[in-house]
């Protein structure tokens, strides 16, 4: 199993997350490429972590909005996102290849992730992004979005994610960060949770019923301190039960 | 001989210049990469345009600084900038191969360009960006700076370039744009200095003295209609001469 | 009857529209904040230009998006936005008091004014901006807009503009400027469908019915040549028929 | 006794600092005005607090980027100096206002800061902008500065300022921040110096050599836990040896 997280998420002075710790967890950085979070040097440095320790690095592209943290929609024309999303990779890429590794898979970040659940022109946009790049990137999003969905028919190659630490609807959409009990945080509920996810192919939505998911990467975060011992309770139960730990890509 | 000239420098809404009719008379497009002016929608029509007409695709490099179009020096510290020039080229290079082109060669721009004629750091971190993408990438500059010694001790190829445009010191160097006289107009009189530096390998300097000089390239502008005008002009006049006119990468 | 336009939407080196022309023509400029457009030195000039003229400045206030002119919707809190909103107006204010005016009204631009035709949250989070400013500043918008109702509502005074170049239809609201005709050009056409407007307070929509119209003021373009122009021949048309022209506040 | 410290450090979701903390120790707040750190909704907060403690709130001016959180030296032109640090006051004023207080006083940052102690024509950039936005501001800085010359040249109110944990050379200067002894760690240390320097008017070079010292505020930092127990440390220091602290302005 693939374990998928955020890093480079830095802004000039400004730290976020603990890149060293969670490059030793995961098998897969989401690395954010300037537009909504990172910069030059904080993307040379967790490249070089990335391409030290083996971890695949993917391009965590998002919307131009640093002071929004891109997590704000932002209604941009579906040709402009194309371009911004093909530069962020290319910028990432470039750099990545610096350290002696490349961009393996594109994963957008934060109001751009959910925006492509459903919006199908910024899905499309993104799509064409990837494919101007490399058609044969992976590409990371919700199972049963209209991005994955439409990543699958122009030939890419989609990777259905789960998240560890937070709570599902019956329908297989994630609870609204929104309500009180969209995120979880005890270690050991995460951990058994995740190894039902991938041992049995179930979770429990948040209304008990149990839902079918085959996640193909388990994205856990890492932006506190609790956050990186929830990453590293994920890991130890996925490997005690015997579950091998690898980059999909 | 080469002639090359500042492209895709719009910004968003923001126009500059005369990219279309620039891209007809020049051999290398300088085309900006979103630091200091450019953003990924230009950047991809630029390249379009010049792999259309089989222009060079050079990365114009500068200082993170779209307020002030990368024309005041930035203290920034070397390892940064190296970052910084690295994040830019390869910005630009996944544009130019998205549109069956690449970066042929590198041109810092404006207070950058300025500052590594004598700044030995910043014009290392510069050498070191180009370094990190592509050792056989050329780079252009001013004959005589330390940008083009410390490439071609690198290992990279130097460009000298000369402006059809600009008054010269006997010493080779530029007259500061801040004297009257630094900046010449007469399209006639544009046309015959340069065929002069391209045939006799000689120039006029502001006190009448005849340097030496032997460009590799020729420096154009295009941001007024009087400019292209210009450069129409100097071509033409070279080719009259019998002078081929090619991409020099 | 009050005419006003956009002014000081230059950003560093990238000029745009002609103010000199319009600070002339116009009783009351929209004077971008830096958010969407503009910038610090644009803007003084601009509010000595206003002062000079006895031209009222008024905030033309933003999403934070340079790249995209504002013209992008953002989906920002509403906490957010009303501080965005204060923090532009307040800049502009001191700005024009260093040029001995101050900022007279507010007026959102782009993707802002049309967002808070409908999005009352949004629309409330520009009114708390407003009032936190002063109670007594005047805003302008679309008639029957969500903004202005709210800001009537909040104890603001409602400035209701029509556009001089727009095609309106019958329910009062604008033809989409991605319909063919959403744009006027005639001078002749544009001069009388304002003085219809003004002095009989009518306006023929798209489909040639007649609407009732009670602009407060005009809103006139100034971003190209002809639309200074344009803006001429209305402030010509309405002078002639005998209509004074002043400023609304 | 005055003590100021940086607060409204943050930019978006990238926090920095410990402003709850450091609001109940300080007298003087220099909040940063969104051009090298701040966002207007952490300018609000601060002001907020600000007001509710009676604490000062100052407008920590500096050059435009982010991206190098103002410490890197740009050679931006006097007039657009002057332009931007009116901007940044005016901005925080504003929304100083709409908590109830207001800008009371001045103080750069960062390498604008360290600029204006020799750079004549930054420094009376600055100056302007001081005197176009209200000539009955104080400002604060080095000791021996142009800044505070000037300042004072033209009619400003100069604050001179001592830093609670930077070593001092016997000419007055700090010793470099790239020198090993820059900076101070141990609080007692600090507190005793601190408290020599107010109550005897002297301070232990890093040669030894006793200089004097007349500082009317003491700089403290807050940005690392240890940091804000320093600044405790220091006002305990000084509230036990009778020294009344209060706000210079």
């Amino acid at each position: 199993m693939d374990l998928n997280a955020d890093l480079g998420e830095a802004f000039g002075i400004w730290p976020m997350g603990d890149d060293a710790s969670l490059i030793d967890i995961v098998t897969s950085a989401n690395v954010a490429c300037g537009y909504h979070a990172g910069d030059a040097s904080t993307m040379r440095r967790v490249c070089a972590l990335a391409a030290r320790r083996g971890v695949s690095v993917g391009a965590q592209v998002g919307y131009r909005d640093l002071a929004g943290f891109g997590r704000r929609f932002i209604d941009v024309a579906p040709e402009e996102l194309t371009n911004d999303v093909l530069y962020q990779i290319a910028a990432l890429d470039g750099i990545a290849r610096a350290e002696g590794t490349r961009v393996r898979y594109v994963k957008p970040h934060g109001a751009l992730y959910n925006a492509i659940v459903t919006h199908e022109a910024q899905a499309a946009a993104v799509v064409a992004a990837v494919r101007a790049v490399d058609p044969a990137l992976p590409v990371y999003g919700l199972p049963g979005s209209a991005w994955l969905r439409q990543a699958a028919d122009a030939g890419l190659q989609p990777v259905a994610e789960a998240f560890a630490d937070r709570a599902y609807r019956s329908d297989g959409t994630l609870v609204s960060r929104r309500l009180p009990h969209a995120v979880l945080h005890d270690p050991d509920v995460i951990a058994a949770r995740v190894l039902r996810m991938v041992v049995e192919g179930t979770i429990e939505a948040d209304d008990s019923t149990i839902i079918e998911v085959a996640p193909q990467s388990i994205c856990v975060h890492g932006d506190t301190p609790e956050a990186v011992a929830i990453a590293r309770a994920v890991r130890q139960a996925l490997v005690a039960a015997g579950v091998t730990i690898r980059a999909h890509t």
